[in-house]
């Protein structure tokens, strides 16, 4: 097998690694050139300069994984129906150029009546299950849109998306509760973050806990610079609330940035759920992993 | 009793009525000059513009209710803690001009340690109260921030705050799902909106069941058009889940724009709860009752 070079290209960045026949990451490039910055006809050159000097030997993969691969990416790939296993995904390549470059499916699964899709980290955690070692488990992949998956006998067998990261930066940025709130976020505030974990379980509602941090502010019950660290509270939080943690005698595995996964594993400690943050480098693992699928395939 | 200018001032706009000794509007007057769009040492002026050529002989009140009484506003008026009767709001005036231009203060109450607050919805409900000649009910105020009130013994015992209209704003113009919208929001699609209210109930939260627009678009299985009343299905859905409307017996009584009122009362009607239109001049008969009383006390 050749050094194959693997993108995870998504809305807001493009990251871009060579990984060798061992799936050791030889060199990893990160730039701001997320799929909304860039034009229809423009994806090749992208890809061209994200990988320049690369080698690229006849033969070699260029595999990319994440919103590349939706209607306003490069070019649309597929959607494989849970429950979805790895060999699943290994089968429903979208090839950009036949035998060279290829867009890994996304997921797409059903809760009444209702689908919810998934693009990219179906990757990350495949490669995690392999970095692990694991052929079951419940994962949380924190950020603009956070999915929570459940995987058994080696399948993704369901999944759900919250729009926690998103909403987070609305009402932070564009909502009447920006007005009371310091420009940047500042450090988080460990307490004030868990006050706003406890109130999202009692609330129950998002709708209701949001206006909170107004009247708190208000009345002078919480500084300024601590309502985004509790805000960020409120949001996590009403994630977790709709997750059946109770159920959940092993450890939660999140695969996320830092930031992320240290709140998300405050939120879920206070919860009484233990958390194991998956390797950063799984979307690499699951890249390199279905390369080495597809050649042994061909 | 001379006549009475009252003036419902909010963040967005400013409304301006005369009303004579027996609680008649004389004439109404709606500018775009809510306390948003005025600087700190404007508030005069825009009150002399908006009230320009009514009589205002010695003794005869102006008064104002909403946010005009924020710390945003012309001057801050105070909050009557619940549970709190008419004749506590008529006691808690904020007096602009002494005897002659008088705010009326907001309420707050307070649920599990978390302070919330209302300016100017108190003074609809005590208007209604009044004009529907009833000292109890479950009333709805929906808009930007929703109000639920509860009335007993002719006293708000308590209320909430819901962000719906401001979370529908967001989530329709400035997130993810404001892409495959069309941009202009139509007629209300009363399907879209129902399927969105039971959505709500089912997803029991909202930053799961807001990204259910993204995924029905994804999947051309809810056309473009009936996007934005599917959305505001399930924020006014969510809203009302977390009301206690099996204990219901009686019609919520519903207070707003008619546009509001007649989603509210289709998703209301839809979990098998009866609702009552308030009369849309209940902010007149609250300022009005409020300048009665004054002038008798005084």
């Amino acid at each position: 097998m050749s050094p194959l070079i693997a993108l995870d290209w998504g809305t807001s960045s493009l990251r871009a690694a060579l990984i060798d026949e061992q799936g050791q990451v030889l060199e990893e490039r990160t730039f701001a050139r997320g799929i909304l910055t860039v034009t229809a006809g423009e994806f090749p050159l992208v890809l061209a300069q994200a990988t320049a000097q690369w080698p690229s030997p006849p033969g070699a993969l260029i595999l990319l994984s994440g919103m590349v691969g939706s209607r306003q990416g490069w070019m649309e790939a597929r959607y494989c129906p849970c429950p979805a296993g790895f060999a699943d995904i290994c089968a429903a390549l979208t090839w950009v150029e036949p035998g060279r470059i290829a867009i890994v499916p996304g997921l797409s699964c059903e809760h009444d009546g209702v689908p919810d899709v998934m693009r990219g980290e179906e990757t990350q955690v495949f490669g995690a299950l392999q970095l692990l070692d694991i052929g079951h488990g419940a994962f949380v992949l924190p950020g603009t849109h956070s999915k929570w998956v459940r995987v058994a006998g080696s399948r993704i067998e369901e999944f759900r998306t919250f729009m926690t990261g998103e909403l987070y930066a609305l009402l932070r940025q564009h909502s009447i509760l920006a007005r009371t709130m310091p420009s940047a976020d500042g450090e988080l505030d460990t307490q004030a973050f868990e006050l706003g974990v406890g109130q999202a379980q009692r609330s129950a509602n998002l709708l209701h806990a949001a206006f909170s941090v107004r009247a708190l502010s208000l009345f002078d019950r919480m500084p300024a610079a601590a309502l985004p660290s509790y805000l960020s509270g409120l949001v996590i939080g009403e994630e977790l609330r709709s997750q059946d943690l109770n159920a959940q005698a092993e450890p939660v595995i999140v695969i996320g940035s830092w930031a992320l996964t240290e709140r998300y594993t405050l939120a879920l400690r206070m919860l009484g759920v233990r958390t194991f943050q998956a390797d950063a480098q799984s979307t690499w693992r699951g890249l390199w992993a279905i390369a080495r699928a597809q050649q042994r395939a061909g």
